[in-house]
């Protein structure tokens, strides 16, 4: 959805004024990724305002009109009519706002975000392409900080401005702990890698997780059934809730319901963690457009953990925008 | 500050339970870091309500009892009385808590993390020297985005969980924007690096510029002259704004006022930028036990810019706490 078609589903909310923080529904809407205060207001047209310091990036990157931020005051004067807020928005500003106007929440911008455009999607391949790269050419050896730290370095080299998230990389005991931080302990086996890069401010999400012994090798299969039975259901009109119960009935079969402590995926984007989420709660109905993780894992306490995670890009099927499997 | 003492201003504030959600509010308080939705219920007790998934982490980290976070209404059990909010809590959430309690909103953790501990002061000063040897092990040459991934490299190996911010390594022209993302372009002169590290949650934040010829030394000794006059004001008892306005005056004097478009620092502890703000408009007095940053700087439009930022500990003066000028 283009700014155009925002402004419209604003106004079929019969919002008159929009009011935007948050920094990746700037970044959705501009083009501009604020690393200060910024906000963006939505009327019949769109104006930016951002920090003295920001302005030459802002005014290099946005696609729309940009101001200096002065002060909160100063941009309520933008404001007209019943003003739209976002969910997101921390009550100390919400207070500054809604004495002076009516507001309403909404979340316009977020609903937008889920379906992706081409250009989105190309951006989240790029982001999974500079991933798996950076992967195949990172030694798995020595210390879960060693490894870290290499395929961060190689993620860097490939154009990606920072890790997608904490790097996890955690091995022998600590694969028990869905997200562990990185130790100098040696590697021992099995060893989850969880690692996403940022391309054009969209993100990717994997993770792999390899496995020595029998045990590790069953537990993996296990989760690898439950993956790919989950994506084989992915189709527009499913509920993201059956998703997650098809992954979880799987699991739940080899008796590991219990060590199945996380939901099944999540939409991914300019943020890591974006609607759709794919939970025994979400009963949004799957979408052509829409790009998810599905990642299922089994824990198993002061022993191990196995988790698998690749990105989908929902279309008629799932379409796996991971290349590789390793 | 303790949690005890924390619960006490709670407590002398009229506030009856305090609902904390800000993920570095509940790391100062039970030492435990969030990396999903966590809440943090304080009345005479405190209570740690945390996600399945990192159920284990946190029985591990936390100084408080833990229990499992199933609904915000599960958590709202645990309210009574006036119910403290934090400024930063979303209003989504917000609405869901003012319909049943009373609420006020308070900044009582925010305060509190002001002052810093002689733990938390020595965190800060780990990050700092892990900072500062991944520094001088780093080779500022080639291309930006290599000087910045050998910099998180090295700073990742000491042990630094991820960097404290994305690094800036901002070279020629490109020195000119404050926050420059990093680009594979060739190193030219000057380099402005801002990088910093975490040790235990805790943040360095530091810049170091590289000139060249004789117009950017001299922007440099300018820049340097502004710091250290800013550093040598700084004692208990004195406005931040004050500390702002002698960095600013000296580079007004020498006539690039318009060119120090943003504020001479900002607090540093479990964020990079948190209280008190060194900025034209901050009033709070300085203290013992604050951290601050002093970061002056001088920006010239399509030519380059020189940013100088050190760390210091207030004590009866400002003791600087990074140790290489480089």
């Amino acid at each position: 959805m283009d700014l155009k078609e925002v402004i419209g589903a604003m106004h079929s909310q019969e919002i008159d004024s929009l009011i935007i923080f948050k920094p990746e529904n700037i970044t959705y809407l501009t083009g501009f990724k604020p690393s200060s205060s910024s906000i963006l207001i939505l009327k019949d047209d769109a104006v930016l305002f951002t920090s003295k310091m920001e302005m030459n990036n802002a005014l290099n990157q946005s696609k729309v009109q940009v101001e200096e931020l002065k002060s909160l005051n100063e941009v309520k004067k933008n404001l007209k009519g019943i003003v739209g807020i976002e969910n997101s928005l921390p009550v100390f500003t919400y207070n500054k706002i809604c004495d002076d106007f009516t507001t309403k929440l909404t979340e316009i911008v977020e609903s937008s975000r889920i379906i992706k455009s081409d250009y989105e999607v190309k951006c989240i391949e790029s982001a999974i392409e500079i991933a798996e790269r950076s992967f195949i050419n990172t030694e798995i050896s020595e210390t879960e900080n060693k490894v870290a730290a290499e395929l961060e370095f190689n993620m860097k080299m490939e154009g990606s401005i920072k890790p997608a998230f904490d790097t996890i990389v955690a091995s022998g005991v600590r694969s028990s702990l869905p997200h562990s931080t990185v130790t100098s302990n040696n590697l021992e086996f099995p060893v989850v890698i969880d690692w996403g890069a940022v391309y054009n401010n969209y993100c990717s999400d994997t993770t792999r997780t390899i496995v020595k012994n029998e045990k590790q090798s069953e537990i993996f299969e296990i989760v690898l059934e439950a993956q790919k039975e989950a994506i084989k259901v992915i189709k527009p009109g499913i509920k993201a809730s059956y998703v997650d119960k098809v992954a979880r009935k799987v699991i739940e079969d080899y008796g590991y319901g219990d060590n199945f402590i996380h939901s099944t995926g999540h939409g991914l984007g300019l943020e890591v963690h974006e609607k759709p989420f794919i939970s025994q709660n979400d009963e949004i109905k799957l979408q052509e457009g829409m790009v998810i993780t599905v990642e299922p894992g089994i824990y198993i306490k002061d022993e191990f953990g196995v988790r698998i995670e690749d990105v989908v890009f929902i279309k008629k099927r799932a379409v796996l925008l991971n290349k590789i499997r390793k």
